[in-house]
């Protein structure tokens, strides 16, 4: 692989240079020492850009979605990328998302970038690599960043949700009625749409979706929910739902709900990286102790718990 | 709900109650915080239950297979209890697990405990609460429990992964060629399970997975892994697979191996009750700071990992 020194790395980011985008995000997913560095210059000269998180239940076109939303504001000028999230199950494979690349038809515009962020065994990486990587896309000039969920599970869905915007697709008769979408996923909605929208149940689920929305307090001075209808695979209503998702990037970027909103993304990530600093140290700290007590917990003389506690009381 | 103080709830446990057994699950779960001191209790008490964790891919006969392992130590006079591990997608509602229980022969045996344990809301709590809830179990006098995964995401293989024994599960023809298995479930297979072995292609299969683990490392004193057969519908060759889960039972107790092995799992829950008192504990010393410093961030003055390393040093 080709080596780039840190000031030649940076330079070629800030210029847009696809080759060196995807060298640092290597580099971050396996936490070389110095894409610390080179992130931090980056971070600070860079331009927030408008993160789009977009989740579903399975089969509810949500890369078709993405694609067609991509070439939207592809069209319009805009440096676009997607993140497609793979927590990969360890069964079955990653070929998923391979055949996925191939068939879209935003694969063929080389300028805009396509990634899948997967976990290499622990989970716990993923969103971190994920940040690192939204970074790296701002430095080199990105500015509508798509977080796609390739996968349905929790995990996907804590990372789409630091999203700026979340997009939450479901289709009709597929079983998603509002009933059977859980509490968490309307919490995280901004936008909702009914894709497959020719299919029978869509105004009935349009329908469930506005009662429940008006079920839940609304402040009235914050962002008002749509829901957009979509054929993602002919493209019908994918300009109409591109306007929206900007109008919403709009209402995050003047008003205070939005601004509070990012303020709580950045804590979350923050909270994040100081839980893995915490732990490091600890660890190294109490490396033998930690031997000591594991025996005694095996012994049954004292409970985990109690036995943290009493090295973080030392 | 019936209430219990700490002394009756403690005795009812040690006495088998299944219902004050689910209680102080329940009430572990939700972090009461006296369930901890119950937990302690009964913790130093207890003998230690042997844990089985069964994982595999979609459509394996997981829970059936399940089944009929917890039919065969039950009918040897075991107490039995299966935790269903669901870090439940946020989309498609939970009616599968309901209808598996009912299907299920061990359901109609009263003193086989049956508990789903799922996520609500946030990820990180499931493993907690699973943990606590073998614990409880120990406590009651449970020798056998299963941890099945309901899923098959990475987030339910980390939790499956801290059993005593681990079991695989591969059908054949389904894609479960040894090339399609990450590398992370081979480490953690105590022993594979072929499943619906009548199909086509279990002969194939069965030579692939010991191919692959003639290529591995394997320490000569270690415990061999078996590839057993089995079709759970049938029942046919779950006898023969108890009897190996209870062989692999029997070394990890009287080996220096298997001890080093119950110790890296209580290590493991060090690890995560650390991290979690540690952040809890910065959070609330922090709480102002953060505040000034997420708006520095957003500013693009900092980045979130340098802000972090400054509370540290403060």
């Amino acid at each position: 692989m080709e080596s780039f020194d840190n000031q030649s790395l940076i330079k070629r980011i800030q210029a847009g240079d696809m080759r060196a985008v995807s060298r640092l995000i290597s580099l971050s997913e396996n936490r070389v020492p110095r894409a610390r560095d080179v992130q931090s210059i980056l971070f600070k000269q860079a331009t927030p850009a408008h993160v789009i998180g977009v989740t579903g239940s399975p089969g509810a076109g949500k890369s078709t979605l993405v694609d067609r939303l991509a070439i939207e504001f592809h069209n319009r000028g805009e440096r676009v990328a997607i993140l497609a999230i793979d927590p990969s199950s360890p069964f079955s494979g990653g070929a998923v998302l391979g055949d996925r690349i191939r068939m879209n038809a935003s694969a063929e515009r080389k300028d805009i970038f396509i990634r899948s962020m997967a976990t290499r065994g622990a989970l716990g990486g993923l969103s971190a690599a994920t940040q690192d990587a939204i970074q790296v896309l701002e430095a080199a000039g990105f500015t509508r960043i798509f977080l796609e969920t390739v996968g349905v599970g929790q995990a996907e869905v804590d990372i789409v949700r630091t999203a700026d915007t979340c997009l939450v697709v479901l289709v009709p008769g597929m079983g998603d009625s509002v009933q059977a979408i859980k509490a968490g996923i309307l919490e995280i909605a901004d936008l909702f749409v009914i894709n497959k929208a020719d299919r029978d149940g869509a105004d009935l689920l349009h329908k469930d979706i506005r009662l429940m929305l008006s079920l839940t307090d609304q402040d009235p001075a914050s962002w008002e929910i749509p829901i957009l209808k979509t054929i993602a695979t002919t493209g019908e209503g994918s300009t109409e739902l591109s306007q929206s998702v900007a109008e919403h990037h709009q209402w995050l970027t003047t008003s205070t709900a939005g601004h509070e909103r990012r303020r709580r993304i950045v804590l979350d990530r923050m909270r994040r990286i100081a839980a893995e600093e915490l732990l490091h140290t600890f660890l190294e700290r109490h490396a033998d102790d930690l031997q000591t007590f594991s025996q005694a917990c095996l012994n049954r003389e004292i409970t985990p718990y109690e036995a943290v506690i009493k090295l973080l009381q030392n």
